[in-house]
């Protein structure tokens, strides 16, 4: 368990920020909205696919420690990577809600991270744990590997749209952001800024400042999305909120075998300690 | 994905170390050895359900994301306490073996971890879940955790043994090392000690040096005890090797609710570039 540190704490003095520095960690809990807003535009990028997602609320997606894929560059300037990453972690809920990961020198997403200081932590469902397999066992400098493993990148939409302000459509005009992750697959995307990189170069570990969320919009209910309607099959689980659709991420056992997610325990009651993570 | 980085490079320069300097970082391949050292000291305090683990594996072990526990301080000046945590990661595989995990000042063990500079990180099986849920609930300034929650501190063994040297039996007379997790409920026992503090003023995040590694006897196999004796249950999962007992791990979603071990699958055949981590 950990939780929020003081957010008037110095700010990381490692590699320089390109990004935005807007940071309202707290996303609307409505999102009724954003379900009306797909055009046709958002349904050829594949942004329809996803809704706003509470920043706060990322760690449901990566505590419990599923395989990732990495995108890193830019669609614009088609110099867009992905990779597939098991070393990661939380390090902090909110203000601002931070996250560790390993990115390596011999991985050309580093070079992009190092650039950009942009990337987007995609969390594949088990559906696609074969190309996340494969994805992760060669190299954007040999093959384009959106291509070979047919992975839609979608143009980075604005982050400040999931904080209830700014343009869903993109900012991938504005400036290069890394592309989301798209696809029926992707369980959610959760777009990031480096916010400090002082123990890059003794241990490739990169800390990381969460400014965008999205969630497939078929996803389980149970991930913080009050306000969708139930899906039909009628099942609850834990919580006993319906689940619209059973997506299960995939857990990396370290030597190329992962395990999938089971079932829910729901121990919400005991948390005593611990409520302001239960909204 | 991250494999291991030169060794050559620099020691990190946070907290000073108290730890032993020793570091071989492969274990032997063979148990057998161990299976016979069980002696009376061994079976009172605890320490004969585990046996040696292979330093190197210990990603298999945390990779996949479980929820931990930690112990710290020293069960022989009575200073030992336990906590629960979902903030960790592998850093780095070998050479040596590095694990994050955010501790706050807000826990009694950062106060420990502070003073001697080592720690254990238990990886709890599902059937201990409510134990764990309830030791994050509380705090070790206002309850022995230990004996409230009827979990056994077993003195802490030298981690040298399980790299073939020094004395099974433990260093607790030498050193105040924290203790084991014991119980048939813990799948695992990691001994650690901070290699740079760094990052812990600004995020609570340590860096850890994996030191020695202990695996519960009756543990599934598949987790590297190639020369155990196959269980009885006949069941092949995965790479097909058989089990002796099921024991899986429970992942925090972030709210109170927990995610179970499910199927497994096995991509080993795909991981052709990561072969040396399938050994």
């Amino acid at each position: 368990m950990s939780r929020k540190r003081d957010p008037k704490n110095e700010r990381g003095d490692g590699l320089p920020l390109n990004a935005s520095e807007s940071d309202p960690d707290r996303a609307p809990k409505k999102f009724k909205s954003a379900l009306g807003s797909g055009d046709s535009d958002e349904q050829s990028s594949g942004l329809d696919q996803f809704l706003p997602y509470p920043i706060h609320k990322v760690n449901r997606l990566l505590e419990p420690g599923p395989v990732l894929l990495v995108a890193t560059g830019s669609f614009a300037n088609k110099t867009h990577n992905i990779m597939t990453m098991g070393f990661h972690m939380m390090i902090q809920h909110e203000g601002p809600t931070l996250v560790g990961a390993c990115i390596g020198p011999w991985d050309k997403s580093h070079g992009n991270l190092n650039k950009t200081g942009e990337c987007v932590l995609a969390v594949p469902a088990v559906e696609m744990l074969e190309k996340v397999v494969d994805i992760g066992n060669c190299s954007g400098e040999d093959v384009d590997k959106w291509e070979t493993f047919g992975v839609n990148p979608v143009p980075a939409p604005d982050p400040d749209f999931a904080n209830g302000s700014g343009d869903r459509k993109g900012a991938e005009e504005d400036r290069a952001r890394a592309p989301l992750v798209g696809g029926e697959g992707i369980i959610a995307n959760i777009q990031c800024v480096v916010e400090d990189g002082a123990l890059v170069a003794r241990y490739n570990l990169w800390v990381l400042r969460v400014i965008g969320a999205w969630i497939n919009k078929d996803m389980d209910l149970e991930y913080g999305q009050e306000d969708q309607t139930p899906g039909d099959d009628g099942g609850s689980i834990g919580g006993g909120k319906l689940r619209k659709r059973e997506m299960n991420m995939a857990h990396h056992r370290g030597d190329g075998r992962f395990v999938v997610d089971g079932q829910e325990v729901d121990m919400r009651d005991r948390m005593v300690k611990w409520k302001e993570f239960q909204d």
